[in-house]
């Protein structure tokens, strides 16, 4: 009889976790969308092959090697009689909602390199990202090991707890190494140093990326409280699903308002970042504010993204054509350093420690396979290919064959 | 022991409140995929600006005061010590289903008043109406307060599930009210008062929407059966999933026979009609009917919604470029007018007083509060932007800037 | 109080059915993007309206006469307290979760049809396939009844899990009939026998289809294990949904290997095959293997997929606009054959058995069928109709009115 009760909250935590997987795997459309809508029509087919070819590269890498080296165990290339010893929920479930975290990592970093990279290179830096250096820093952080023997961040107040750090900075520090080296696109900036826009393609799309990860955005938060079947558990993912709501509500507004008084219109991809801060920065602890907290947390992010676009691309002529490296790298730094505000048991100087060692590990290795892959295959296409479009160069095929010349 | 029994009742239904309402927020997508393929190219931009910022005003302003006006109590403010008393679901997985069914009342709106209003006129209105016109008649219906201290609703055997009426034909009352107090689109109407068919620009984004509506209808009247952790009730969210699902259907064949018939052709616009109109007309008594029945209730819905958008355009000279106030108003009177069909607790002068109170309330508070903007901030651009199009006036680019001169 | 653990059961595996049953229904807006971003601008329209009325078909001649001629009962018909008989799981959900994989078979018809097909003629076929033809072939396999009482085909050995011959194969092999009593495209073909390539529209939304049914074969190949509420089967939905994205991953990489090795580039249409293949292989057996072992089969069924649609075209001359013949039939027999492999109850003899009775069965009938609608009715528009594109002929209105001419 106990027994049937113990089967059925291992049953409950278990459709909970495969639940929320899917709507992290849909993350990966929402990237697609997003970033398809924000690149020119010349190189949509390209970015649309990249986010495929990632996503596939990321789960299997993740599947032979990075699972592993994250936590240890290696189960994954063993048939159900072995992964189903696991007590508490079924052992295939959490490798599947951990292996689409680290396809969103490296979706972020697609959409920075946009317009101009080989398809070629960024896979192969994709194989390498998601199966080493994510897992090593996911291993420092939500596994509790040691960095380097040095340090444990969970012991100097560090927490992160859905990965406003773990994932999403680390995909901005690595698409920001990866923008350094590859430099801006043609015709991006003057030589006086002025800045030129480059409007995406497709409107629609990019905001149905947009609700695409926003409703994700459920399963990447929600489904962090790693239990459903307890009544402490149940109102702990509930709060998460409200907050995450609230923060991406708070982020939409705080940009439009923001964007109306600065240029005196409302501006949709400002709109669209908005909402994405706001999600981005209520992750890192979407647990413990109230409603109103987490909107403010989100309106804040979205504050921020305003500026920091404005200000990477004007100022530090950082040409990253989705804004990938504010709405995760900047924002997502604001989400952890917001967690102690809400959350006593996390200090500010563990937050900075873990941001530090994150951003230090991920943009220090990213930069170097960057910097080999330019070496020995090369990372940037030649001017002719990216002045016609890389979907012609790298793929042979028109996204939009009919609509445009 | 049986304490884990109840702790798992309460994660169950805090899981299921959870999913569902995702699902209905997911249908905010579909609402601006709905209409921005339904809008001429240069509207769109607005128009998805306007589905974006309005799903972020409802959900603020239903957490700040409309939750607490429709059912009181107002703990959304505070933190999850607090709101973790409730005895059978976690309390903000209530607020989170909830919630999304104002913004999706809202999202009714915005496609009836599009390609010539003023962006931030309908961001007031929106305020106002999320956090003070629905939850007035909100806390009327499903909180079963008396009409102000005249008359309760359900004592008079008024009946309306998941929201035909309290949602849809509300959401419907204010898109009529804005209608009339803007006008028409310039060019809709020729001086001898025939009527000119604007196509909207995008037919796969159109499609799209009606899918996700489709599916996150599901949510919105399933979960509307407030509870799945009993045989009872998990019967009664199996059968709306079916019924639901069965009315999509018969108002697309309804709707594809009828146009056949009456024009010789097919027609995609109003098969999605179709479809929608099955979904709203089976809202209001998704639980009763047989899977035969909600077919057929939404089949009448299906041949209702295409005569009903040709009179509102041609005789009444309604212009409602996506099909609103038919689809979610006309349809959801015949929702609330079906339920005493199969369910004999209900009455049918009953579900008229419902649909009048509801009517006459959001009617009149929306008309006063339309007018009030136009005195104030003025509601309609000016021709010369109508003609440009919106999205150049209102937010400054342009939705498919390569694709369209 | 044991009362309460079966009705948690009850209520537990009847959400689970509810939810994977969704993802399944999400599949048909997948098939609509794939389908309508893989066709010519002015043939969009129609295949929309195909894919929204053959959903609705479907689901309704299903409701009618399929079920009960598959699974026997017919209580579809009568209300929920008749439905409300079953002992683990709320009857209603077992329909919802059997009719959305009734309008898969047929979603995969449509696209190989696609741009020359007459819209009503596609119409009255579904009628006959999803009321007859694929129950049928159900009832023989899943039901487990006898083939005309010659053999039973669970007794020879045969198994398909969640149906990559049952559904994919099935529906190819309609497709198959269809597009031989149809012919090819004009201009496909020229008069030395070469063939030209026609390229899609509107690869974004080729793309967003594809990630839509990756994300809905979660629902397909995980509510296939048919309970949840136990730990044996949460381990056995958690092994398939791992395995199921597997799959398709190891489909993705193969077909992009592949093809840059053959032609140089990446291709995009072939990437996003390949995932489709991927998840097709795997369908028939999801449970047994590992997850190396599923990408292997993912893998073999990208690779297949690639050459299939190549020597279908150029050598078969078969016109398939979307390739969906070799994805879900050629595909759906190597996910048949490869289910022995690691599954021992299984045979390679039962296997080829059962692929035979499932395609004879479905293509025999299917020609018979589109032979008769082809000498009653007609199935294929003017050659003037085709020229101008089949949404002025079928639909009278243009999927993308301001981005064509």
């Amino acid at each position: 009889m106990e027994n049937t009760i113990l089967e059925m909250q291992f049953a409950l935590d278990t459709f909970y976790f495969l639940v929320m997987g899917a709507l992290v795997m849909w993350m990966a459309a929402g990237f697609s969308m997003l970033e398809a809508g924000l690149v020119r029509s010349k190189n949509t087919a390209e970015i649309l092959t990249k986010n495929v070819g990632l996503f596939a590269i990321a789960c299997t890498m993740y599947m032979i090697y990075g699972y592993d080296l994250m936590y240890g165990g290696g189960v994954m290339l063993e048939g159900i009689e072995v992964v189903a010893k696991d007590a508490t929920y079924a052992a295939p479930s959490d490798f599947y909602f951990q292996v689409v975290f680290v396809a969103t990592a490296m979706s972020i970093v697609s959409g920075a390199v946009a317009e101009r990279m080989k398809l070629f290179s960024f896979f192969a830096f994709a194989i390498v990202f998601t199966g080493f250096i994510y897992p090593m820093e996911g291993a420092w952080t939500w596994n509790g090991e040691s960095v380097f023997g040095l340090f444990v961040l969970g012991d100097l107040g560090f927490s992160d707890f859905a990965g406003s750090g773990i994932v999403h900075m680390a995909g901005a520090a690595a698409a920001l190494a990866g923008v350094i080296v590859l430099g801006a696109r043609k015709g991006k900036y003057n030589k006086d140093g002025s800045s030129n826009a480059i409007p995406g393609a497709n409107m629609p799309l990019a905001t149905l990326g947009t609700f695409i990860l926003w409703m994700g955005w459920f399963g990447f938060n929600g489904g962090s409280v790693l239990a459903m079947a307890s009544k402490e558990s149940a109102n702990a993912v509930a709060m998460v699903f409200l907050n995450t709501n609230a923060a991406a509500a708070g982020g939409v507004i705080a940009a439009l308002i923001l964007v109306k008084l600065l240029w005196g219109k409302a501006d949709l991809t400002m709109a669209l970042n908005g909402a994405l801060a706001g999600l981005v920065a209520i992750t890192a602890g979407p647990d413990t504010p109230t409603a109103l907290e987490a909107t403010l947390i989100g309106a804040v992010g979205g504050v921020l993204v305003v500026f920091s676009i404005d200000i990477l691309d004007r100022v530090f002529k950082i040409d990253d054509p989705v804004g990938a490296i504010s709405v995760h790298g900047v924002v997502g730094l604001w989400g952890l350093l917001a967690v102690p505000l809400t959350n006593s048991g996390v200090s500010l100087s563990g937050q900075l420690a873990g941001a530090g060692t994150i951003f230090v590990w991920v943009f220090g290795t990213s930069m170097i396979l960057w910097l080999l892959l330019k070496a020995i295959m090369g990372i940037r296409v030649s001017d002719q290919e990216e002045s016609e479009g890389v979907d012609i160069a790298e793929c042979g095929l028109a996204a939009y064959p009919e609509f445009t010349k």
